[in-house]
């Protein structure tokens, strides 16, 4: 799970959930009233808000209820941190290439890489099934507001957090009712706590893999143009979502235009950004940069050159750490351009003044001071005592300091142990009744453990634990004993039986019992840090989670209060449409145009990774119509989370497909500024073309224009 | 170069010229006025300007005219950046290990490892000549300040960059003479410019190896306890400078106290501090923070990665790397440290209150207006200029993208060829004629190169390159070519004949000519480079170095005309005394002793590295006096450079030797607080009790405490 943890660290900093995509979202809240003029009109709107009325006036367009009911059943979530959508009635699913990644190595051997070479299944019984892709269709969403307050009210502390994680898991509960395995349900917080709605999503987790291209041809240009444009990625894979052994019968699919969009084309995009931080409080940005940005930054450059390094020793050494490295040069860069605008005096002085003005407002009225009192205050005192536990709840909670698979899975046996003997609503969300058929997907996964690959980041994370806790802390000597790093690593990873699946579920069905009688070295070890791991949660919860979480309520309800609701929450991870049109920009007074073509990726081609070009766009270069469009740019507002998502046009037909933001869109996390910030696609012109004509797929290709098989 | 490069990188980010050490420094200049009583009476005095008041108004001690010489004389400054001093008549010179770290890795070879097996010259003959260390004894300061400022009167940007470089060249030239292979004769700005210094040394390139210990007692603890109090180390290394291939003779030497200090006594410091900021202006303490510390916190996190993960493919490999992941590790710990200060919001309350303060002097007054004027915005702008040039700087000039000793070679030769055609006055500093003695000790070091290695940390680097400045640069696509960067690293290394220090010879001698007709692909980059490393350097000079010494020149002015002279430079590298006392601290109210003792070394010891006790101090444990005193803190005010420091007493006799600071000296670049700040240093009981009684060396032994052989 190193990268499922990595990939929640991330997500906990608002990359969002996958790695590569950026975020935008409307310069929400209280922060409306100074915007340029160039920045309004933008936004990460729910369904049941859109802004109709803008769309109207702007591009005499009304979405209506059945366009709305269309999209959202179209919509898909990849649980992982993607976004996807149907693309035909029998089941097929449109994503990037770099969120069925994971999949791709996990099914990859030293016979047959899914990265290097281009996957076409030829019929269904070739369609592979990749061990962890879970997809969410949105079927209902719910006010629970009423109900969550009701239960927390007067309530602070860890009586707060309790009372709200009870309250929250018998809403799941009672929504999944017995059907946890088909129904995922989540309680998630819009406005920071302005609103509790209740997600129900539809659960698939038998997804197979259908058609994916080199990753040479998906990633051209590697992280160097990671983030840029002019830009020439293939960044799609498609999958098939199965029930009962059978593709599944989706009658709501986007259909596919071969077309492409037109430059100034109205254009949605609807997907699950996954986090941004427009309305955090000037503390909470501060401590977002110094106490988690910044240490974050530090661990994964240097993980960064150790998985480089790695990679050099062999080529199924580099197979075994791409995925990985894929995702933390994207963090990295990612995080290089939010601290560029966290460095940035202008951006705190337009914060300050904005949090200045809602204070103010507060402060003009007795009323106003009593109901809401000084929750930037309380916000402040939460993070200077994050400050605190920022390290060793990264180290140990996080797992930073514990960077291997095996130990993930280890983890997840103890603690789910451990909490499956608790109440429903008791338990630690990810050990949840709704959750466990996620958690049980991962645990029982056919993805290969790599030995060599295990030792070598556990080595290093337990480095940087002893370093980052300091030698002589209690909990790094009970770890360690007289052992260094690298031989502990060796003889844990060595000393453990759980790669093999069968281990796993024997120790899974046996519960708690089986787990303390355990000999496995990860299981002991793995029980040896959890006391401490979740010491340092609860304070994390109960000190810092429960204040900020009240605070942030109260300054969500002033907010409402000043300005209205005609505003967009903060990204979470949930289905939004954004509008926006084909547009590029202006570089330094340069024009940036919004398209690229086949004949550029032609040019930029050098022979040498990441710009060699897969034998098959070699030979297909004089078949191929080279003026067709490649990708395009657009003013969508998007965010990490979004990767995958399909651009449509006003008639709900896919146009493109989101996978990068530009490099302008880095500190779009903490505003949004419409001159600059673009969302990137590949044009479905493009992918049709390459379907055909380089991979010669002519049945998938029949499938997405005629909307089934 | 790959050390030197670094080295040269870390120092101008101020951890100074070597990389362990730290810094305090007086909290100078305008900060005097607000700063508590605890911090007053420290500081890193230079030795013509004494506080001779405050020593005997508190200590009773008033240092005379022949002490102070004797101290100067017995002083040393090793000039790749740290310090040492003579302790005996016959040349015998006491530095740190971590000072020697570079030459006992020079002078490894698969069959000797000097850094594993401790060294003991049981003769003179077998004393081993290190490659690359040159001793600088200081033999006269000069004021020359009315010399510097009347050439560059009235100029600005490449003429004050002009004028400064030929007066400077012209000054050091004059007191050089013809003996410039003897004499280092270096200007110094102190006080930001306050002050121009002419400072003569005495300079030995004859160096040889001695005594050295094991690395796994002299840096027991590792990395983890880098920085950290309690400790165990014997950081020592004895040297000895040759003349005429003779030992030298140095009548001035310290007298070696075997009893080392007692809790309370009066210690001064003798050494070099590198570089500190507390002058800095905000902005400029800001464009540290932004553009020069956290980029550097990135790239050496991830060359971390890399050289760890190169280090664990085998024992060789891990040899080849060590220096240079010693030296990383501790500068990430430096920045790290830095960085917490620089992100402190009651440090920048306190340095904008005194800017604030020293500005309001300057308005208060219309002859002040006039004189001064708003040298602050000038700085201000200056830095603005330099963030948009400091990734081409880092990574062209700074040599960041091409990570490699033979490029290091490379670019000496060609910008040596280029250079030394010119009028000395006009050349770039480093190869005026009173540097070329360094520059050829390095050129021509006997130093291996390690191809692998090479190959490593230019493809890695040539990588940072293309990333940082982007693929479609001019100089990106000059360097890379078609080509990928590990491919070019590999033909670049493998095609290099540089490794010869013959090549290196005929290629010096031919001078220009030579350089442009060889083929040898590493001087071809090196020409290829220059150019454009060269434009951004000169844009930084004239945009940035030349307004920034303008303005820190006035405000300097201005200081000395509100507060005085009896204020401290910031360190420069230039011989300082500090004095202070053997003193503990309290640890989150729990008191720290000053001293540590042999006993808590064998407590602390678990047979794991960086705790492995080398067999020599398992097999002698029965043979010690564990009560020995074995390291100490004390209140003295050091910083980077000041590394292989003699701590000695009021007779001027060594007591100890400093090698470190306790974890709160890390923000010690910016201000100074006595409370919690400490610099740590091994006992001279300890030394003499491991020579003679783990080491059996009675020679070296009887050296020290006679004074002579």
């Amino acid at each position: 799970m190193t990268r499922c943890r990595l990939r929640a660290t991330i997500a906990a900093l608002s990359t969002g959930g996958r790695l590569m995509l950026r975020w935008r979202v409307m310069v929400a809240l209280g922060l409306l009233a100074a915007v340029p003029a160039a920045w309004a009109g933008e936004g990460m709107w729910t369904l049941d808000n859109l802004p109709v009325k803008t769309l109207q006036e702007k591009y005499g367009f009304t979405p209506g209820a059945a366009w709305v009911r269309h999209v959202q059943g179209a919509a898909l979530r990849l649980a992982g941190g993607c976004s996807g959508s149907f693309v035909s009635a029998d089941g097929l699913v449109m994503t990037n290439h770099h969120c069925a990644n994971e999949c791709l190595a996990q099914i990859s051997t030293p016979q047959k890489n899914y990265m290097a070479q281009a996957f076409i299944a030829r019929s269904e019984k070739d369609e592979v099934r990749c061990p962890e892709i879970e997809l969410n269709q949105l079927l209902a969403i719910t006010d629970v507001t009423a109900q969550v307050n009701a239960a927390t009210a007067g309530k602070s502390g860890a009586d707060f957090i309790k009372a709200q994680r009870a309250v929250i898991g018998n809403i799941e509960n009672a929504c999944a009712g017995k059907d946890a395995r088909n129904l995922r349900c989540e309680v998630v917080s819009l406005y920071h706590g302005g609103r509790y709605d209740l997600y129900k999503y539809k659960r698939y987790q038998d997804v197979r893999l259908v058609f994916a291209p080199q990753q040479a041809i998906a990633f051209f240009g590697g992280d160097p143009d990671n983030f840029n444009f002019p830009r020439y990625d293939l960044d799609v894979t498609f999958l098939r979502a199965y029930e009962h052994g059978q593709p599944a019968h989706t009658p709501d699919f986007f259909k596919f235009n071969p077309a492409g969009p037109k430059a100034g084309e109205l254009t949605f995009v609807v997907g699950n950004p996954g986090s941004t931080m427009r309305n955090y409080t000037v503390a909470q940005l501060k401590s977002l940069r110094d106490d988690r940005l910044l240490p974050l930054y530090g661990y994964l450059s240097e993980m960064r050159g150790v998985l480089w390094e790695y990679s050099r020793r062999g080529p199924e050494q580099a197979q075994q750490a791409g995925d990985e490295l894929f995702g933390v040069d994207n963090s990295i860069k990612a995080f290089t351009g939010q601290l560029q605008t966290l460095n940035d005096p202008a951006f705190w002085a337009y914060k300050q003044k904005q949090e200045d003005a809602l204070k103010a407002w507060v402060d003009a009225d007795a009323k106003r001071r009593a109901e809401y009192g000084d929750p930037w205050a309380s916000i402040a005192r939460a993070e200077q005592v994050y400050a605190g536990l920022a390290t060793p709840y990264r180290m140990l909670e996080r797992g930073q300091g514990f960077d291997a698979r095996l130990f993930q899975i280890a983890r997840a046996l103890v603690r789910g142990a451990i909490e499956r003997a608790k109440p429903n609503a008791e338990r630690l969300p990810p050990y949840r009744d709704s959750n466990l058929p996620a958690l049980e997907q991962f645990l029982f996964s056919t993805a290969p453990v790599h030995p060599q690959f295990e030792r070598t980041t556990l080595a290093w994370s337990l480095e940087k634990l002893r370093q980052a806790l300091g030698v002589d802390t209690p909990i790094v000597q009970q770890v360690l004993g007289k052992q260094a790093p690298s031989a502990l690593a060796a003889q844990l990873v060595d000393g453990s039986k759980l790669a093999s699946i069968a281990e796993r579920r024997k120790l899974w069905a046996g519960g708690l019992k089986a787990v303390e009688a355990s000999h496995d070295p990860m299981i002991r070890l793995a029980l040896k840090v959890d006391p401490a791991a979740r010491a340092v949660r609860k304070q994390v919860e109960d000190e810092v989670d429960a204040p900020l979480r009240k605070a942030s309520e109260l300054i969500a309800r002033a907010q409402f209060a000043r300005l209205g609701t005609s505003i967009y929450p903060d990204a979470t991870f949930t289905l939004r449409l954004s509008y926006g049109q084909v547009k590029g920009w202006d570089e330094h007074g340069k024009p940036v145009p919004p398209f690229t073509h086949f004949s550029g990726l032609y040019q930029r081609a050098t022979g040498s990774d990441p710009f060699k070009l897969p034998a098959d766009w070699i030979n297909a270069r004089g078949k191929l119509d080279l003026r067709t469009p490649f990708d395009f740019v657009t003013t969508n507002d998007i965010i990490g989370g979004n990767s995958g998502s399909p651009v449509i046009n006003r008639q709900g037909e896919v146009v493109g497909l989101i996978f990068d933001g530009n490099i302008h869109s880095l500190g779009g996390a903490f505003w949004y500024d419409a001159r600059l910030n673009r969302a990137v696609a590949v044009d479905s012109a493009a992918l049709i073309e390459a379907i055909r004509t380089v991979y010669g797929d002519q049945k998938l290709a029949a499938e997405l224009v005629n909307g089934k098989r």
